[in-house]
This record gives C-alpha cells, sequence and structure tokens, in this order.
C-alpha cells in the first residue's frame, strides 16, 4: 500500500473560517477524510504546522519512507530557502499545490521559490489541487 | 457528451523529435489517441499552430462551444498579451498546461502571463500534465 | 476622396461581447458603419487581424497609399517591435487609439512600444477615441 | 451654455518662444482666440500657473461648477500626486493634452503621474491637442 | 551542393525603400542574386515572412535538410521565444545577422533572445553581414 | 499653555467631500473644533496649504515657536525633499499622520520621504490619527 | 472588560539590554505593569515568541477572541507572509507598532510586510508606541 | 555692467541657521554683501523662494535680460521637470551650483535633473561655490 | 578553558546523506568528535535545530556567556532578519560560515543578510570552513 | 599593401592552455601564422596585453596608421570606458570578435560596452572569427 | 610656493583630436603653458596616463606632497574602485573636473564613483574647468 | 618545500597610514615577515601592484607553479572581469582574503566578481585573514 503524505503550512488550520472568499468554507479535515475515502488503497498521511522549522523536520521524516508528498507551504512558499533546502535533501518526490490561483494576487505571491525542486505544481483548482496532486503521484 | 480542446502552440508540433531530455519521445499525435481511450466518454478536439494569432482565432472560436480547453501556449507563454485577452474574451474555462518545470530552465521561462486569466495551472508532470488538466475540467 | 485606414489588432473581433464592463457592448461593425455616415467624404477603409505579421502587412500596404491609418494594435501594442518597424517604414501618418484608459489597467499594459512612431496618441474615450482619430488626421 | 476650462501648467506661458521645434511658434492667446471663434457656443475659461499648488486649486475651484477640464499639466504631469488627487476630488471629467509626443523625448517624460485618473489622454497633435480634448468633452 | 537558407524577418521585404539611412538602397532580392553569383557552388534558398509562426514552421522545414541558415528575425529577435525554441528543435546550425549595429539604436534592440541559441553572432557589416553569414556556414 | 501646530498638505481642504469611502464624511474645520475642545490646555494651530513651499515656510515659521507639529503632507509626502529639509531645518518635533492606511492604496503612495526627519509616524486610524499625534507630543 | 493583546516577536525579550541606543534600556515586564496601571479597566494580555510560527499560532488564538492586539513582529515584520495572512485570516483589529523610527535604520528594515493587513501603524515613540497602539484600539 | 542673478530654492533662506554641519553658519545675505564687494564691477541681483513656481517664474523673467544666473535649487533640484523646462526655455547661460557634495548624502540627493540643461556644475566647496560660478559666467 | 558555540541551521542535521556533491559525505556527529579532538583545550558545544526562533533563543542563550559563536545558518542566512538581530543583541563574537561556495549556485544564496552583523566569513573550504571559524575566534 | 592590426586582450596570452573546453587547445600564435598564410597581400600586425591601459595607448597608436582593427578585448569588453573612449577617438574602423558566444555564459558578459563604437560585431566562431573580422574589413 | 599637480586619466593625451565636437581643438599640452602664466606662484605639475593603476601610483606619491590635486579621471570615473580608495587614502585635497557636462552624454557616464570622495566637483566649462579647479583649491 | 603566493591589489601597499580606523597602523612587509616566521616551512612570496594588468600577468605566472594563492584584489574585487579570467584560467587554489568586512561598507564593495572562481572566501578578520587563508591552503 503506498503511503502519501500532505503537508500543509501556516494559517490552512484555519480553512473554512479563513478568507472564504478565496478558500472556501470547508475545512481541510472533512476534506481529508473524503480524500481518504476517494483513494481507498493509499495511506494517507496528513500534517499540518504554522511552524516554518517544523515542516522542515516533516518533510525531512517523510521525505525517506514515504512514496510521495503533496506540499502547501502557504506564506513560507515565496520566502523559505529552508524548505526548499529540505525538498532538495529527500529522495520522495514533491508536489506542490497552492487552493487559490496565487498569480492573481499580491505581487509577492507570484513567485514560488519551491517550484524549481519539485517534481510538479497544481495551483487554482480549489481542493481539487490536493486531489490531482496525490493523482500525479500514482502515475509514477 | 462534454467536448474539451486541447491547444498547442509553436514547436509543441516537434514533439518526441525536439530536445528529448526536456520534452520526452513520445510525439502529441501518439499521445492524442492514448487520452482518447483514457477519456472514452470526452470529445476530445485537438489543434495546434506555430502562429500567435490563429491560436488567437482557435481560442474565440472554442471558447464559447466547448467545455473547456487545456492550453500549452509554449514560447508564446511568457509574452502573448494577445492570448491573454482571448482567454479573458471567452466563457469556457481554461487550463494551462506546460510538460517541463519551466521554473528550471532559463529565466524568462519563469513567468507567465496568460495564468491570472486560466482556472488553473498544471506543470512538470510531461505528458501527464495535460491528462490532469482533463481531468480537473471534468470535475466542474 | 480621402483615404483613411483603420487596422484593429487581435480579439477586438470580438468587441460587443467581450469584457463589456471594459470595452462597451457596441460590435465594430454597427460601429464602423456610424462612422461612415460621420464622415461621408472619406473613403473609410476596415481591417481586423489576430496575426501580428498580418498587421505588418497592412500596415505595408496601406502605409504608401492612404492618407492616414487609425491603428490599435490591442495586445500587440505593448511588445512588437515589428509593427513598430512598420509604421516607422511608411510615409502615412499613424495615429495610435485604445478604447480604455490602458493606464488604469494591468501593469504590462501601461506601455505602447508603438507611440514613439505614431503621429499622436488617443486614449479612454471608448469607441470615440477612433473618430477623434480620424478628425486628428483630417486636420492635416 | 457649456463651461470648459483649459489649464496649463508651468512654462506653458513661454509657448511660441520657448523650444519652437518642439512646441511650435504659436502663442497660446493667440490660439486660444481661435479656440472662442472654433467652439462659439462653448464659454471657454483659460487658466496658467507655473506653481504646482494653484494648479490644484484651480482644478478644486472649477472642478465642481464646469463641464470639463482640458489640462495640460508640463512638468508637474511626471511626478505631481497632489494634481492626480486634486482630479480624483472632483467631479469634473478631465482630459490630459499634450502639444508634443511625450513618449519620444527624455525618458522621465514618459510616463504621466495623472492619467489613471483622467477620462482620456490625447498627445502629439501640437496646439490640435486641446481642439480635439474639447471636442471629446462635448460629446459627453 | 551544400544547401543554405537565408530567412528573413518582418519588415526587411521592404529593404531598399524604408529608413535608407539604417539599411541602405538596395532591394533584398537585387542583393540575393549578387550572393548567388558570388557563391556559385552552394544552393541558397530565401524565405521572409512577416508572421513570426511562418518564420517558426520554415525554420522546422529547412533545419533538418539544409547545411545551414543565416537568420535575420527582425524585429522579433527581440522578444520571440518561439523562434528560440525553434532554433533549439533543429540541427542546422544558425547564424544570427543584423545589417545594422543594432547595439546603437533603441533600447529594446540591444538584446536578442535568439544569440544563445545560434552558432554565431554577425552585425553591423550591412547587406555585407549575410555573406560573412554564408562564409562561416562554409568553414563548417 | 503648550503651542501645537497641524499642518494640511493639498486637497485636504475638500476633507468631507472628497473621495469620502478613503477620507470619510468630517470637514477638517469641525474636526477641529472638537480637537480644541479634547485638548482644553493646548492652543492648537492649524494650517492649510495646496503649495509645496509655502507648506515649507509654515513649517519654518513654527518651527522654533511651537512645541511640536503634526503633518499631513498629503500627495507632497511622497516627493518632497523641500519639505524633507524643512523638517530638518527645525527644531520642533513633526509627527507626521495619515488618515488612511496608505500602505494599502496606489503603489506610489507607499513610501514617505519624509518619516526619516520625523519623530513619529501615525497613519491608518482615519481623524483620530491626528489625536493621537497630538497626545503623542503632549508625552514628550 | 475589554481584553486586549500585546503581541512581540524576535528579540524584544531582550529590551533594555540589546542596542540600548536604539530601544532604550526599559525592560518590557516593567514596561508592561505600567500599561496594565495606565489601563485598569483593561483586561491586558502580553506574549512574546522568537518563532514566527508561533507568533502565527498566537495570533489565531486570541484573534476571535480579544478585542484587539497590538503587534511588535520585529523582524519578521519584513518578510513574514504567514503573520500577514494570519493578521487575514481574524476578525479582531491588529495595530502594528514599532519603537524605532524604523526608516531611518538599514534598508530592509523600512518596509513592512505587514501594515497593509493593519487598522493602523505607529511608530517612533519608543515604548510609547505601545501606549497609542492600546489608546486606538479603545476608540473604535 | 553685467548682470547676474543668483537664485536660491527651498530652505536655503534659513542658511547660517539650519544643519551648519553641513551648510555652515554664515547667513546668504551676509555672504552676499561679500560678493556684491569681490565682484564690483558686475549687477548681482539675488532671489529666494521655497515655492517651486516662483523659481520658474524668476528663471523666466531673468532668462532673458541677465548675462547668467547661478542656480541652486536645493531640494528641487532632485524632481523638478518644471524647473528643468525653465531653464531650457531662456537663452542666458545657467550654472548649477551645490553647497554641500550631495553625492555624500542621501541617495536621493546624488541625482540632479538639471544638470543635463546647465552650462556646468560646481559643488562641494561650501560658499565658495557661488562664486566660482559667477568667475565662470564672467569667462564668457 | 575557553567555551565556543558551533550553532547550525536547518537541513544540517542531514549532512552526508543530502546532495552530497555539495556538502560531502561526512556527518556533523563526526566531524565534531574530530573537532574536540583537534582543540582538546576548548570547550566546544553543538546546537542544530531546523526552526529559525530556536537559533535566535540559543544565540540568546551563548550570546553572552560563551567566547565566540560559529554560525552556519543555512537557509535562513539570505533572509532571516531575526537572527541578524539577535547577533547584534548578543556581545560574543559570531563568525558566519558556509561549507560550500554559495557564489556559485543559486542566485538568492549570494547574499548573506547576517555578514554585517558577523566578525568575519568564512566560505567554501568543506567542514574545514568550522575548524578555521574556530582558530579565527582563538586568536582574539 | 594594407596593414591590419589584431588586438587582444587579458588572459588570451594563455590561448590553447586555459579553458580549453571554451576557448580550443591551439594557440594564438599557431593561429596568426595561419592567418597571415591565409591573407598573403595584407601587412598583419599582432599585439596582446593584460593591461587596460596598454590596449588603449596601442588602438591610439594603430588607431590612425592602419587600415582596421580586429579587437578582442577579453575581459575587458563588458566595463571599460576607456577603450570605449579610445575607439572613438580614432579614425580607423575597428571590428569586435569573440572566440566564444558569450551570451551563452555568465550574466556579466551578456552585455559590450564596445559594440556601440565598432564598426561591426562577430561572435562565436572560434578562431574562425579573426579570420571573418579580416574579410570585413577587407570588403570596405 | 604651492604645488598643484593636475592629473589626466585615459585618451585625454589625444585632447584636440579627438572628438573635437565634444571636446575642443586645443592641445592639453599648449592649454597647461596657458595655465603656468596664469597662475605664476603656483607650481603647477602635470601628469597624464592611460593605465588606471599608474594613476593609483601617481596620486598615492602626490597626496602627501602637493597642496592639491586636479584630477580628471576621464573613462575610469564611472568604474575605478581603485582611484576612489587611492582619494581616500591620501591627504591632499582632490578636485574632481570634467571638460564636458558627463550629464548630457551616455548614461553610464552619469555618474561618477569618485565624486564622494572629492573635495568638490566642477564640470561642463571647456578648459576652464581646470581653472576653476585650481582656483578653488587657492581659496582654501 | 610549499609555495605560496600572496597578491595584493592596489593601494595596499599604503597599510599602516591609509584609514587606519579601517586597516589598522601595521605596514604589511612588518606583517610578512610575522607571517614568514609562522610558517617556516612554506616558501612564502609576496607580490603587489596597482595595476590590474599585472595582477592578471602575476596569477599567469604563479598558478601553475606554486600550490596555492592568497588573493586581496582589494578595489579590483568589484569589478575585474580579467582577474576572473586569470583565476579561472590557472590551476592553482586562490583562496579571495579582505582585511575588513566589506559588506558593512559602502554599497559597490558588498559583492565580489572573483569569489566564484575562488577556492574560499575569508573576510573580517584584519590582517589574520591573512593566515587563515595560508592555513586554509596547507590543509589540501
Amino acid at each position: 500500500m503506498r503511503r502519501i503524505c500532505i503537508i500543509n503550512g501556516p494559517n490552512l488550520n484555519l480553512l473554512g473560517q479563513r478568507e472564504t472568499h478565496i478558500y472556501g468554507d470547508v475545512d481541510f479535515e472533512t476534506f481529508f477524510k473524503s480524500l481518504q475515502q476517494y483513494f481507498p488503497d493509499v495511506n494517507l498521511i496528513y500534517y499540518q504546522s504554522n511552524v516554518e522549522g517544523e515542516l522542515v523536520t516533516k518533510l525531512q521524516e517523510e521525505g525517506n519512507r514515504c512514496d510521495g508528498i503533496v506540499l502547501n507551504a502557504a506564506g513560507y512558499t515565496h520566502t523559505s530557502v529552508a524548505i526548499l533546502d529540505a525538498i532538495k535533501s529527500i529522495s520522495s518526490p514533491v508536489i506542490e499545490v497552492h487552493i487559490s490561483n496565487i498569480t492573481n494576487r499580491e505581487h509577492f505571491r507570484h513567485t514560488s521559490l519551491l517550484t524549481p525542486a519539485c517534481a510538479g505544481l497544481i495551483l487554482g483548482f480549489g481542493l481539487e489541487s490536493y486531489k490531482l496532486g496525490i493523482m500525479a503521484l500514482l502515475k509514477d
């Protein structure tokens, strides 16, 4: 059974409450259960932290034991060399996802420091972005 | 039966021959047939042109009659305001796809002028990017 | 009888359908007829293309036989050195017009590569911009 | 009878004497009389000042009592947030005009801070720019 | 017998008429005949188009059958990723040439997007640039 | 009795009429009376001008005789080296205030040339910004 | 009784010891007691962390239960999209404060990423900045 | 007898009081008397204003009747297109002077918008800069 | 006996496993033992964390009790104002070290925000950089 | 007999030994002899120096007595205003050549300060660049 | 008797022959003799070199024995940190002079790296600039 | 016996006299003797020149015969492509050293063009930087 880990960055624990015109009104726990049902043959793991360094640590832990990581680094996407280095340090492929079309928003959200080290990028499909990310990993 | 149109920009007619370390060695016609088999219930249309203005015209033609467009504008991705305006002028959702991880390549390929007008962006998964793009359209 | 040529660039064939909050809801053909009535003593010509190089060719053709050109290069306004060179290659004066106030819109629309080679610029008056452009040519 | 106010910025009181290869050799007073004859049914007002703040004050005074303003802010065009704010503070439409094609001249003249707040922009037609500006206002 | 293809971009069909202080007063057809006489043992081909995408297509067609291409992409030199990709997609060496010293002209003409993919660059020698380009190809 | 001077720059004489969604609908004279009542033990002075140089002169005049200045330079905030030099030339502390959160508005409003020479900055609290500025001066 | 939370970022636990020519020689605990005495009717809360993600978490916790937050994010002010997103995710107004006039210091301290999402900004008044921030919240 | 006009910009009326470590402690009136004694055969005129537009007006007035102008535009040096245009509009040569070495100070003081239109530039010699400026004019 | 603290930032716990062509294949624990043998008369302390704020806290703790710190902030080197402020807040000298020649790598690694506050910088010598850093501290 | 001078800048004395994957393995002396044989009717002169000012002096000496100069300024190409001024000071035409395609290498090698003053530019053909440069001079 | 040294940089040995529309047609030796006559009580020294490092050496040699230096570093003005450092290393005041108004010429000539370390700057007066420079030194 | 060469750039011959608050008051000759005593088993060579091209030549001469070079290129550090190319052309490892912490000084000193080609960089330790550089070479 394949092991795929979803890692969410800062403020994504507020999904469903926060800026719902951008992020929608479903909380991630509810959505995660639907994902588990959709992929019954995958061992799906979920982790969220607001702390940049804890995301680094989690990537290191999962990075050599799971079959792939779906990462939404949220606000750290645009500035974190530490997360970039973590992605480069591990062997599992990492798929970068974003809920919203970040190229439509404030200027500092247009650039991701992480994409060059990721296997692929999926953005703009709401929570479906996570599902497409898992599908992309399952193809490998 | 849903109608989905794949539009490819310049030089993608050479797929399978050109820079195969980046783009792979499958030509698009062969791949397109496998896509049709994978989505038997979708009316899949394929169009390619090297001419920017012909891509604009095709987007206009399909943009009000199909259920979604998967667009790889290739070299025009980075500079074409005309294609951007065409995307904004039509009602069908457009998904931007790229075969390679363009953020890993020359600097002028890092930015897409088109993404802000697209429903979503998928890049880096090889030809699988197209398949994920069609899946994303079918969810709507 | 004076010959004046109106040349429209990409997506202006959709005028009246496309982003009507910006461009209004009149299609160009209807407007063109009203222009012909307003200037009964002028031989007004109209041409539209989505293809940058066809606009270049049209400018070359008309550029030595008409008394002036009113040009809305739309999306090519901001990037086309080829159209700029065509304007510089011909003897007829070219008036650049825009329907909307492009300085109010996305950043990449703020600068026109073409204005330095044009006789004048008129922008922001809706379709009236074309009428003012013809008036300006008739003064010469 | 419609009231339209022409407001000229710094150094335009020297028109006809100053840099005549750029600005021509007609002084504005003579030209203004010809404008009054051309538009006999319009109450044309003319004001010039070299002082940025006096232009602000004039815009405030006329801005709620005239039917439109034709503004050539000259050297303040490129830097004056105060004039921009005055334009935004009043209800009359303001048309920005320039005698020369400023995009052909020194680099700091290429950008106008004022255009985004104006109803339209007309440049490059010599003193005819003012006449076209009045015509544009009379269409409204 | 070696086959060498000369490809000219937009507005070069006007050579001899257009901005003759920069480009000289010889038309390309006349010059091409003198080239054929100068290189009697070379099968020289000539193609010109104003359309970016047609230049891409021509590069693709000739790129695997001729012994070298002398390319003057004119106004597309500075912005065309599509032509750059075409050059990278083909096996024939491409020599970039320019008639004038483009580094002496407007700022946007100083940089060529194409040179990094070309075998070499020759500029500033008038029409002699083409002849030197052919000589360079014949050395290989 | 302490003397504190409020100095307002261009267009603030229109407060209460102008862009009321940003600046509110109270005119400054009414608000100034309420300030005088709130600080009965302070000799509050009020000055407004649209002219940059008159603001410089007022700062010079008050700068050595009052106990502090609350300055809203409005549109001159972003470009006036002359006002900056006036602030540096005087001994009274100057508090910069803004009614709106200028970092939320057009890009050219994000930077103040004046803040480095001011004792402090208060922005975003509507007309309360002035009251907080006076309080800050009274603490010294 | 109103609940107001003061949140301090990295290195502010060293206040009174660190760079005392910039930050003064009072430690924050002593100052906090004086604040509590000054505002006897306010339930003042104080929190400090050196960890960016813990500041995010605290903002989330307090952001829906207190009446306002006075935030000095210190070194994270200039780069933290995560804290910016936290401020946007909560309903309590956040006032940004700084002890020193940061526009007078190193270049990278001149810009705050947080101000656009805050209700207001107060800087340069030493520890008084916090007191003014609380006053501003009490006015609402 | 030659007529030479010294024009001083904003805050130079405070010379001798203001930032004396930069500008020295002599007021301009005292210095001007010593200049008159030094150049007994020159009709020296002195004018100062804090208002940009009044400097423009003075340049226009003196610009066609005096033999040369020594201009220290102070804070307007770096931003005033209006003063630049006034200098270009007049026939008398203008010498730009500065008391301090402005290239040693804040970044925004390093560039003068005026120098390209001036006959020459002298800076860094304290009040001697004015004397050298007059000498330079007398050589002509 | 002198106390010297080595502080390592994010992902350096993976040394010896991660990108070994850049960082080598020795893990830091093994190397640290060799360092202790090499400097038998120094009390060497070692700390690593992936969390930016924990590095700040450690710098604060050690900064007033050890004789010097050798810091490799890894990915936080390029963006952390918080670590910069911590270095400035403490009295112990801090030596910045890097294993690789970071000026040879991605563009965002070329600049260190920390160097201006450090006593010195050593980079490019592999793990020897740490040894040289300790030697430099011992000279003081 | 025509006199043509080849001038080589710094490190070109190491040709054949240095970075042979870029510059090839032929030393310049050997190549120079083959050039002399190829152009038996030309008086070919060769000069090399590592010192910028000596290249200036040589350009001055040869610049009025030879029929043309082929210049490879190597590392000084990108920064030397002094060599640029020397080229502008002499009457002989100067052809700039480079062995490698410098637009393919480090960013600081992409721009030549010298090209605007040269008669032409030839780059990318290995040592053949020199031969083409001589041919171009012989055409004049 | 005071000793003043004039140091000229590259290509100024060609004065009178080179670009005479900019630099005039007098050679420096002739001019230097007229300077010696004009200042009979000054021991005037003259030195010129095309080599940056020789200018550094000369500045070092004269810098502690003469009463002042008039320096025209010509093409090295804009890039030479070495000459800047030499000026800072010596005790004699250095006056920077230029013959032409360099702010009117190519963009790279607008900025001098040397001015911040010089006692003053004089430019635009032709060879008179040197005379004014000597006068300025004699005032000290 | 190993041969190590120390190469110093412009103005370092003035060490001990020049800007002693930055560079200290020891001259290099004295320091060099102490280095020779410290490393009795190393054949230490010392060379200094103010001329960029002579530094290039010395690097070429020593670059294939010594075991390592310690280079302080001083003012040429920031602009010399010629020295960079020399470093790349030789086989001996080059260690870049600086006496001061150049990242703390003027902006143009923050970037070294040479570091990417050097084996390592050591800066900020005063003359000890040279000693550490030699130690680093001896480890190899």
